[in-house]
C-alpha cells in the first residue's frame, strides 16, 4: 500500500528543498555557484573568496577577504585529543574513516557547540574547513611514522594544506592546481552527502552531525569514492601493461562500471570535468610523463562512444591528484576537504529556515495485523 | 527555476522507497514490524527476537533466537582503543557525541568493515548492536570515574545493558521496562535518522558510517533529542514549584514547542505512547512517587485539548527512564541503543537493491550568469 505520494528511486527528479547556492543545469552543463558560473570562478577565484560567497551569499570586498583568510588561518590547530586520536587508530585505518571520527570528536571540544545560530554556523564552517585540512595532513604524516608541521598563516587554504602534508613549501603549479580543485569541487546542489547532511541538520542536531554525515556518505563509490576507483583503475592498467581501452571493453563485457563515468544530474560533460583535464594535460607536460592524461583521454572517448557517458568530476581529479604526487587514499578525503564549504553552506541554509526531513515508505511486507506466532509453530 | 518535480517541504509524504520492515498507519494509530502490531510484540516478545525479525525477516525458531542471544553476548566487547577513546574526550562531554565518534571509530577495527555483502552486514547489525551498549554504559562509567563492568553471556540484551551501567544486577522490573522500550524503539519506517542512515548507504559506502549518520541525526530535539527536553522540563517544574498545566500554558503563549508532543506521521495517539504510560504509571506504583507520571498525564490532556497533539513516543519514555534511575543525557542514547535495531535493518534493505538517493533541489538564486564582479566594483 502506498502512504503517500510515490516518487521514482532514488528520489531522481524530485524536488526535496529549495535553495539558492548552487544552480546546475544538466542539460546545458552549468554548474554555477551563487549564479556565477564555475568557469569564471575558475579562472579568476580563489577558494577562500568561493568559502565566502558560498557562507555570505555575496562576493566580499578585499579587507573582508583578508579577514576570512586571516579567520581560516587562525583556525588551523587541532585540540591535542585529536591529535591523540590520530596516533591512537591503526596506521592501516582508511584516511576517510579517520576523518569521519575526527571531525564527530571535534564537536565534543568546539566552543559553539551547543549554538545553532546562524552567525555560530558560520564560525563553526571556517573552523572545520580549517580543522579538517589538518586532520587529513596530520593523520597522513602520523602513519608514515612523521613529525607533525606547523601550519604557516601566510599561506592560502591549499598552499597550508600541501604544507602541513608534505612538509615542504608547495610549488606555485601545485598550490594553484589543488586551489582550483577546492574551488571545483566546492559544492554541488543536493548531491548525496549534501543532502545527508540536510537530512541530519533538520532534525535541529548539530553542525558537527550534519558534516560527519557526509563524510560518512562521501565516502561511498557512487558519490566521492570514484575518483579513488578511477586512479586504481588507472594504475592496474599500468601494471598489467593492457591497452587502457582493451581493459574498459573487457569491464563493459563484463557489465562492470567505469568509475568516474555518468551522472545523476549532467547528460552532457561535467563542467568541472573540462577544468580537471586541462589540469591534469597540464601537470602531464610539468612531469614529463603523460599516461595517466593519455588514457584517461582515451578510456573518456570509449565510453563515450560505447556507452554515451561523460566523464565527471571524478575522472580526471584522479590522474590529476596523482601527478601531484598525493596518495590515493587522500584523493576522496581532499574532496571533502573542498565539499565542506558547501556542505556547511546547505546546513546553515536548512537550519534559516528548518523543516524535518521525513518521507514516508511505501510498505511491501507482510499485511498487518500478521499474527504472532507461537513458539511451537514455527 | 525547477529541476524536476516539487515536493512538499521536509519530503512530507513523498515516498522515497518501499520497504518491507515497518507498517505505520498514522490516521489509525497502527505501528508493525513485518506486519506483526506493535501491541503483539510488546506482550509476547523481547528485544532480541525483533532483532531477529527486522533483520531475517521472520520470526525464530527457538534455537535460532538461542544463537543469535549468543552471538549478541559473545559482541558484548570493544576494541581497547575505543574504550581509550571514552577515556579521551572530556568527561563533560554529551553521550550522544561521544556514541556517534565511537561508532564510527568502530568501523576502523571491524573484521567485516570491507565487506558490503547482505551477510557481512547482519553481522555488522550484530556487532554494532552489542558494542553500542557497551560505548554508553562505558562512558557513563568512566565520566563519573568509575570501574568498567565485565558483561554478563547469560543476561539479556536489556539486563546485561543495566547490569555494565549500574555495576549491579538489574531487578526483573528495571529488565522488563528497558527490554519493553527497547521493543517500541526498534522501528519507525522512514524517520529521519533511518532516512540519513539510508541516504549514507545508498553511496556504498559502509555500515559504520551509515549508522554514524542516524546517531547524529538522532540527537536533535525535532526527533530523539525530544526525550531528553520531556524530562528537563519535568524537572524544571519540579523545580519551580509551579503548576504543570499552568507552564505548558506559559510556554503555549510564547508559541513554545511542547516536547514529546505532536508526530510528522500519528494524527493520533502513537500506539508506542500508550506502552510507555503503562510503564511509566506502573513504575510510578514500584517507587512510590507518581508525580512525573500525573504530571506526564495532565501535559498531555491540555497540550490534546489546546492544540489537538498527542503524545509521542518520547513523552512518557522520559518519566518512565527517570524511574530507573537512568540520567537525562542517557535518554536519546538508549533510544539509539534500540533504533540500531532498525537502522540496520534499512541499511541492509538498501543495500540489497541500492540506488543512489540524489534529489534535486529548487534553485531561488541569483540568475545565471550572474557577474564576477572585479574587486574594485564591490
Amino acid at each position: 500500500m502506498s502512504s503517500g505520494s510515490q516518487a521514482p528511486k532514488g528520489l531522481e527528479g524530485i524536488v526535496a528543498t529549495t535553495s539558492s547556492i548552487c544552480f546546475i543545469d544538466g542539460a546545458a552543463g552549468v554548474l554555477a555557484y551563487r549564479g556565477v558560473d564555475i568557469n569564471e570562478l575558475a579562472v579568476k577565484s580563489n577558494f577562500e573568496e568561493v568559502c565566502y560567497l558560498l557562507w555570505y551569499e555575496r562576493f566580499p570586498k578585499a579587507s573582508e577577504l583578508a579577514q576570512l583568510s586571516a579567520d581560516l588561518a587562525a583556525e588551523r590547530r587541532l585540540p591535542s585529543a585529536v591529535n591523540d586520536l590520530l596516533r591512537l587508530v591503526p596506521s592501516s585505518s582508511k584516511p576517510m574513516d579517520v576523518l569521519r571520527t575526527a571531525v564527530s570528536m571535534l564537536g565534543l571540544y568546539d566552543p559553539d557547540a551547543i549554538k545553532g545560530d546562524h552567525d555560530a554556523n558560520v564560525r563553526k564552517a571556517i573552523r572545520l574547513t580549517s580543522q579538517m585540512a589538518l586532520i587529513v595532513a596530520n593523520f597522513d604524516r602520523i602513519r608514515k611514522g612523521k613529525e607533525l608541521v606547523e601550519p604557516n598563516p601566510s599561506l592560502s587554504h591549499a598552499g597550508n594544506f600541501l604544507l602541513v602534508l608534505n612538509g615542504e613549501k608547495p610549488s606555485e603549479t601545485a598550490t594553484k592546481t589543488l586551489d582550483l580543485a577546492l574551488i571545483l569541487h566546492a559544492d554541488h546542489e543536493l548531491n548525496a552527502s549534501t543532502f545527508a547532511a540536510r537530512v541530519t541538520a533538520a532534525t535541529l542536531s548539530d553542525m558537527h552531525a550534519a558534516i560527519t554525515s557526509a563524510i560518512g556518505a562521501l565516502k561511498g563509490p557512487l558519490h566521492g569514492g570514484a575518483n579513488e576507483d578511477v586512479m586504481r583503475l588507472l594504475l592496474e592498467i599500468a601494471k598489467s601493461g593492457e591497452d587502457p581501452v582493451e581493459k574498459i571493453k573487457g569491464m563493459l563485457a563484463e557489465k562492470k562500471k567505469v568509475p568516474g563515468m555518468g551522472h545523476r544530474v549532467y547528460k552532457v560533460l561535467d563542467p568541472r570535468a573540462v577544468h580537471l583535464a586541462k589540469m591534469s594535460e597540464s601537470l602531464s607536460k610539468t612531469t614529463g610523463d603523460s599516461k595517466w592524461y593519455d588514457w584517461s583521454n582515451r578510456i573518456q572517448a570509449f565510453v563515450k562512444q560505447e556507452k554515451n557517458l561523460n566523464a565527471n568530476v571524478d575522472f580526471y581529479s584522479a590522474s590529476t591528484y596523482h601527478m601531484l604526487g598525493l596518495d590515493i587514499d587522500l584523493f576522496t578525503p581532499i574532496f571533502a576537504l573542498s565539499r565542506i564549504a558547501g556542505w556547511a553552506a546547505h546546513v546553515i541554509e536548512q537550519l534559516d529556515d528548518n523543516r524535518l526531513i521525513r518521507p514516508r515508505a511505501d510498505y511491501t511486507g507482510p499485511v498487518h495485523p500478521a499474527p504472532y506466532p507461537e513458539m511451537a509453530t514455527r
